[in-house]
């Protein structure tokens, strides 16, 4: 441990990066915008993609792959859709050593060279529902990298599903966004509010987008997974059409949603602290860690071979290592361990051994609790369930004690600044509204909820008749 | 099942195209040279990622994700490197609205780009091996689209390790040579040559090239994985030195491999027949379908609730299906997963359920086994087994007949003309010998076998002497 972490009441930036980097989640590459995602770091994603896939699967969603590269001109077939992206694409003008006839653009998102297949492969009701979900990088081209946050290349999922009714759809985008915030409490242990985006923060293309926002440690929001209603826009510009059970010919009903390596960087924001990373037992690649602490050999036969027993009967339940290294000292290896975010610490001295015991140490507390070795994989799994739980609630509370009722402006721009988090106001419905308070204080809406808001009140800004609060925040 | 397959006999490069597309395996997209991997054959895939994943990381390697874009001058720095990918390469030349103002190559493989962050990760002997493969998509630039074969843009893994000694790179090269060799045979039931490149056909950087090599049904030759061993070649190009033992500073030595969606089609072409795919067992998204025949209404409602317990029975050892379909006949359904490939097709009919039976008809030959319903589990995991061997066998005994010697030039020529095949021919080792054998013949020298082949004999074309033969083959 060379360097040390910066401390997140110094510079939390600082400390984010310091965090990701200095425990080998990943690190910058040398192609602006675009990072490395190093062996642990991986390993998270390969843990995320593994729950969610089963969920999508379970809930009756097949993967497949679609070309990384589309042609200018489907990007521009859907107006809203254009706007949004082409800003930001990455355009092959060359290959194979010539200049291309049409530029391609490094897919941005995949609805166009999807719904182009679909529009191919669908021509019966009987072809409905199309439920497809892909894993694939994407390119958005971005100026300032944010290790996870804000990358130029990323890698995410993007479901792509086609109905035959309107109702249909709607039922799958909230479906998705049910698996998301489930998923988000469940595995990563981060609470979300879900809702509406507004019409200025919709995806471009979407008839309506679904969220799930999540509450970093310095008060900012941070989107963490979408699910897009895109109604029959796709459809008709890329001419979806199926055969109803009557005969007739309709535009098919589309979704999209998402989510990305971006979950990464929520869940170190989310529960990492000055020593590093802490990861939910869940999605841990190593959840368990077995340090041993000797001074003589005599003590380093006996208490190496209680470490190697302990990780063969753990092996088959948890992901367990033990830390045998000579060249470094216990305290060092504490150290390099909690950096690394490992949920649970097994420490064995010659005490312990005598006790026949090891002292379990919790990553994100440092609590100690003694665990008999004749019980050592009730105790354990015990535990990782504990801070699972202990986790989660944490988030809760501080989800809690970070979301303010605002009725006041003025009191509402001072709180932003001085504590941040997410502020329950009303709001009258009107985009001037929303834009000037976005202006004025960085803060936008990030969602309006599906249920529970409706009540009567005045707008934020402008004081008129309100019948709904949002939730207001700044965010990543 | 509208359209029919083109028979091998009739054009074996339109009944691949055939299978593969009517299967829905995959489809051409509109962006020339990339395909689309349909949910069928991505689940193919997605089940050789599991299998190969599971290896690799059995042997002690970890995943990790590199960036999609390389700037070009990285290219340049190995000599050999940049001649055999400059021309294929795929160049961004805009992002974010602005031309870039050192063009971005997407990666063809990612040698380079890997081995600029090694130089910065690597310091002492303490941190070698590295172990690191990647799943990602890579762009080769191509003209000629052949599904899966040969796409401008293919899914693949791609090894990268660095090794304090010379020793280590070549016993990693070897080992995982022996993981393609065994993962061919015993997942995809295809027997394969293995064996070392001649110097103008291995990979451009490389010291040595390792290959698997397969037999097509029509003769051909498929390289089907590749491992490289890259000596210093790159560690010097790129600078990634460590610190010995003993303080000393020396380049790492490094190796290289990979396998791509080109398996996928190496699966069709082994296996399949005039009716359609035929998959192995352990590879096939669904290994059983259970197919109910009835004609009246009571027949119906006995014979699918037999069909229904039969799924629940199966479901946990296998991946099972049943189709309930009313809409279409027992034939039409026999006919589609025949052409999807299925192993192991249970059919019930009011005979069959008098008797308590299924009756077990295999994708390969379609012979027939009646088995009991008491003891259904047992009977479909004997099937599948068996099914699974016989596949195996089949492929050897085809390879075994089709691999001939080669004494004699003209023979030789004729031989390839008429049947193809391997052909085990002596080689006096000249590059010029090699060269006219390709350009006169269009067949390559596939491997030079690491053991077995050591024998005096003439060289095939110039008659000079030579101390091992070869397999030559036309390939793919």
């Amino acid at each position: 441990m060379a360097k040390v972490i910066t401390p997140r009441s110094e510079d939390y930036s600082r400390w984010y990066t310091d965090v990701v980097t200095q425990s080998q989640m990943a690190d910058y590459s040398p192609v602006k915008g675009c990072m490395v995602i190093r062996p642990l770091g991986y390993a998270v994603w390969e843990a995320i993609q593994k729950e969610l896939d089963t969920r999508f699967k379970e809930t009756g969603h097949q993967n497949a792959y679609f070309p990384l590269f589309i042609p200018e001109s489907y990007l521009h077939k859907e107006a809203q859709h254009v706007e949004g992206f082409a800003p930001e694409c990455a355009v092959v003008t060359h290959g194979g050593g010539s200049k291309l006839e049409e530029p391609l653009v490094v897919r941005p998102t995949s609805e166009t060279i999807i719904y182009a297949m679909y529009s191919k492969w669908i021509r019966s009701y009987r072809d409905l529902p199309v439920l497809i979900n892909q894993w694939a990088n994407v390119v958005r081209w971005e100026m300032r990298t944010r290790l996870f946050l804000r990358t130029t290349e990323f890698l995410w999922q993007e479901g792509h599903t086609a109905h035959a009714t309107e109702a249909e759809a709607e039922e799958e985008v909230l479906k998705i966004l049910e698996i998301y915030r489930t998923f988000a409490e469940e595995q990563m242990a981060m609470p979300v509010y879900t809702g509406l985006k507004t019409a200025s923060e919709k995806f471009a293309g979407a008839l309506r987008t679904y969220c799930i926002e999540a509450l970093m440690q310095d008060g900012k929001a941070l989107q963490a997974g979408t699910s897009h209603n895109l109604g029959q826009n796709f459809s008709r510009a890329f001419d979806v059409k199926f055969q109803t059970r009557e005969g007739e010919w309709a535009h098919v009903w589309q979704t999209s949603w998402g989510v990305s390596t971006r979950l990464i960087g929520a869940l170190v924001m989310a529960h990492a602290d000055d020593n590093g990373l802490v990861l939910p037992p869940r999605l841990a690649p190593t959840q368990v860690v077995i340090v041993p602490i000797w001074k003589s050999d005599d003590e380093k036969a006996r208490i190496s071979e209680a470490a190697a027993l302990a990780v063969e009967e753990l092996k088959p339940a948890f992901r367990v290592r033990a830390d045998l290294r000579d060249e470094v000292s216990p305290g060092w290896k504490f150290n390099e361990w909690e950096l690394k975010g490992v949920p649970l610490r097994l420490e064995i001295g010659p005490k312990d051994l005598e006790k026949d015991q090891f002292m379990a140490v919790r990553r994100m507390d440092r609590r100690k609790t003694p665990v008999p070795r004749g019980s050592l994989r009730g105790g354990v799994a015990g535990l990782l369930e504990e801070i699972q739980k202990d986790l989660l609630e944490k988030g809760r509370a501080f989800l809690r004690a970070n979301t303010r009722d605002a009725t006041d402006y003025a009191v509402f721009k001072t709180q932003l600044d001085e504590v941040g988090g997410f502020f329950r106001a009303h709001w009258c419905g009107s985009p001037d509204c929303e834009k000037r308070i976005k202006d004025e204080t960085k803060a936008t809406i990030r969602c309006i909820p599906l249920e529970g808001n409706r009540e009567a009140g005045r707008c934020l800004l402008c004081g008129s008749q309100s019948e709904q609060w949002v939730y207001f925040a700044r965010a990543y």
